[in-house]
């Protein structure tokens, strides 16, 4: 029995979720403690649970104000929670990435042929650990002095800079989003001293180990690089520049975000919410001020979320683009799906599928409770919030506060499943694949 | 150059949309005469054009009220265009499907081993053609007698009751949904002798000649039908009694719909729903007055819509189950994707993920656009009305009336495209395969 019991758990597919809860109700018991919250209001355990997961799932929504309702002490767990949630996450992605390579490895046997995620390959787990950790501090301790000078520069006493510098450092690069002003980053939405450092950690977080380990070792020549991190990388880049120049029209002439603003303070505002919704959630603008077409376009980036084994959420940027890939080869009829002059396996073609669809069900699924659940609240608000939730982006337009309290468990459900459901869900599909001695007579029923 | 010219019209890729297109400013013709309307008030140009592609393309939407503004001849040009639009389609997509079995068989010389949609090989195209009208026929003049008889007892005159039954017989098994009465079928929500003709006549046309033809051949059993076949049958049924269900809870106590009718009297309006939105698109029940819930799941029947090669529309049943399919054998970590003891091919699982993001990209696009032209319309009734105008479907939630000229316009190329785009658009993919003498290198991305 206890033999089973262990054997069980010995499996990291059912071992990671596991500790992700753990995490979760001990950071609900440090949040409900006294000294964890401000003012005598006590903290509920529906919020704390909420808040708890929000970090943990590096998500970002909050159903009670940061700055206002905790203590520092309330402040430093929440850090500490999204510090070890987003490392986590990085670190479950990747393991569960190398299981499935040992697994093809050993059983396929073809892997001098066969370009399995390359980065994975080149080293043991161990050393990407290492490289995880190395990054993670560089990153985070560049961006957190950057942010703590400019702090200082705006006259925060020292202690208060260097604090305010770290958490939102810490923050960014986990793209945890929870941010120390109520307004998020809205009061420095033209502030590129801010708003850079925040973006760039914010970006190289969403790229994912995978992408950092290859980008980041000694000896490389562009050419080497694998299908994975092309795709990564200039996936991100196009969703990026597309975003910018989608919310540039959109919002342009909105009194309400960028109609405040001359013509050359809009660039940035533009680029950070273009980059913000793919990744960590903080928000510059007003998001329920957006126009309808900014929502639907933000709706649908959070959608894609960021690099696989990232801190980020989403469907992922491969999985998005090799959905398109496919169209492309469908349209001019070749027979392979390609990407960089690789042909792209086709079982991870049908996972891509599997893992969009099951998605877009899912977020339906949330998207019509919540439906029931807030009869007054408009649909669109409804799509956006669930998205963010499921995709673990964390803007809001600005519904959470006062949303019932089966709408808080739903999207405290959506912030854990949509953070550590992918990760398995992906890696379960490509460790099921089993062979079959025989194969039935193929058909060819009609499509369309 | 004439050779030129003819050589391009010959193909019938590029033929049949143009004979759709001379066949909707014929109609529009016909429909602006002065012999066509009653009253002072003339026809407009645009409001012909959405009239006469919304019966060839078999939509239904109406943005004239059929029984008012058309005298009988308008509304005998009205059925000429939906009858010959509804076997114009049919007859388009059996040529299309006849011809990528062809190009396959001739090139792949796999027609011995491989089901390549075995109805279409057993005939050839005459005979389909004739069994088509055959078919059509009978299924129009069994239904015809059925309601003229009931519209007699109902008190008709003879012509009137003859006129009204061949008009809606004609109107269910094209799919067209138009009705000579101004809420549609309404009236008779809970009449089974005018529902259940409609909707049986609805439901077999709404199949396709390929499943047709294989159910009404002399000699079968039920073994022989390919997978085509039943997965068209057992999808149909599956989702005609998914959304029976659905809107029985949904609508079961709201007293703008079932609420006002005993309960016994819910049960016929539901299955008359469920079974139109994914065919004919009459209603028997306030569309507008349907709760969110229902709406969203009418989007998404719709969008599935019917059978291959029939008049109903939608990305199709197999489309739909197909890639239902994929997700199924990636779960359980099959080697294949299988249907009923067969293998699908791969290429076909290509064409319907292919046909399924482009239709919801286009039809995201014309929520997009609409939006734009709309801005007092909730976002609801948009989706559902560009849904239904893209999936010609025809239900509409009462806004097609007061629609801007640029919506009207959207929804007119929305109706076309709908109808005419998939049908050549999945042949097209098949068509255009290719061998390639050389093949990259595999590689295997991360997903999710
Ligand atoms: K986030
Ligand atoms: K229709």
């Amino acid at each position: 029995m206890i033999q089973q019991v262990k054997a069980f758990f010995r499996h990291p597919g059912r071992l990671i979720p596991l500790l992700f809860v753990a995490v979760i109700l001990a950071g609900t018991l440090l949040l409900m403690l006294p000294v964890a919250h401000v003012g005598s209001r006590a903290t509920r355990f529906t919020d704390a649970l909420f808040t708890s997961t929000s970090a943990v799932s590096v998500t970002g929504l909050a159903v009670l104000d940061t700055p206002v309702h905790w203590s520092w002490f309330g402040q430093f767990v929440i850090m500490l929670l999204f510090q070890i949630g987003g490392f986590g996450i990085m670190t479950s992605a990747v393991l569960m990435a190398l299981l499935v390579t040992h697994k093809l490895g050993l059983r396929t046997k073809l892997a001098t042929r066969m370009e399995v995620s390359q980065a994975l390959n080149l080293g043991d787990f161990k050393a990407i650990l290492l490289r995880t950790i190395v990054f993670s501090l560089i990153v985070e301790a560049v961006a957190a002095l950057a942010l703590a000078l400019r702090f200082s520069a705006l006259d925060y006493d020292l202690g208060a800079a260097v604090w305010y510098g770290v958490f939102h450092s810490v923050s960014s690069f986990n793209n945890a989003g929870f941010a120390l002003f109520t307004d998020s980053l809205m009061g420095f939405a033209t502030d590129p001293w801010i708003c850079v450092p925040v973006a760039l950690a914010s970006i190289l977080g969403s790229l994912g180990m995978p992408v950092i380990y290859e980008v980041t070792r000694r000896h490389w020549g562009r050419r080497q690089w694998s299908v994975h991190t092309k795709l990564t990388l200039i996936g991100s880049g196009l969703l990026i520049v597309l975003g910018w120049g989608a919310y540039l029209v959109i919002e342009w002439s909105n009194p309400a975000t960028f109609g405040q603003w001359a013509w050359y303070d809009r660039i940035l505002p533009a680029f950070f919410q273009s980059a913000m919704v793919r990744a960590s959630g903080f928000n510059s603008i007003d998001i329920g001020a957006m126009r309808e077409d900014s929502l639907l376009a933000s709706i649908i980036l959070a959608f894609i979320g960021g690099g696989s084994a990232s801190t980020a959420g989403g469907i992922k940027v491969t999985t998005f683009f090799l959905l398109l890939l496919v169209i492309w080869a469908e349209v001019r009829g070749e027979p392979d799906v390609t990407a960089f002059r690789r042909r792209i396996d086709p079982p991870v073609i049908r996972e891509a599928l599997t893992v969009a669809l099951v998605y877009v069900a899912c977020n339906a699924f949330g998207v019509f409770l919540m439906q029931r659940f807030e009869p007054d609240i408009d649909i669109t608000s409804i799509m956006f919030e669930v998205t963010s939730a499921f995709a673990t982006m964390g803007q809001s337009t600005g519904i959470t506060y006062d949303l019932s309290e089966p709408s808080k468990w739903l999207l405290t459900i959506a912030m854990y499943t949509g953070r550590v459901g992918p990760v398995l869900f992906a890696a379960s599909l490509a460790l099921r694949a089993r062979k079959r001695l025989y194969r039935y007579p193929s058909a060819r029923p009609l499509v369309g």
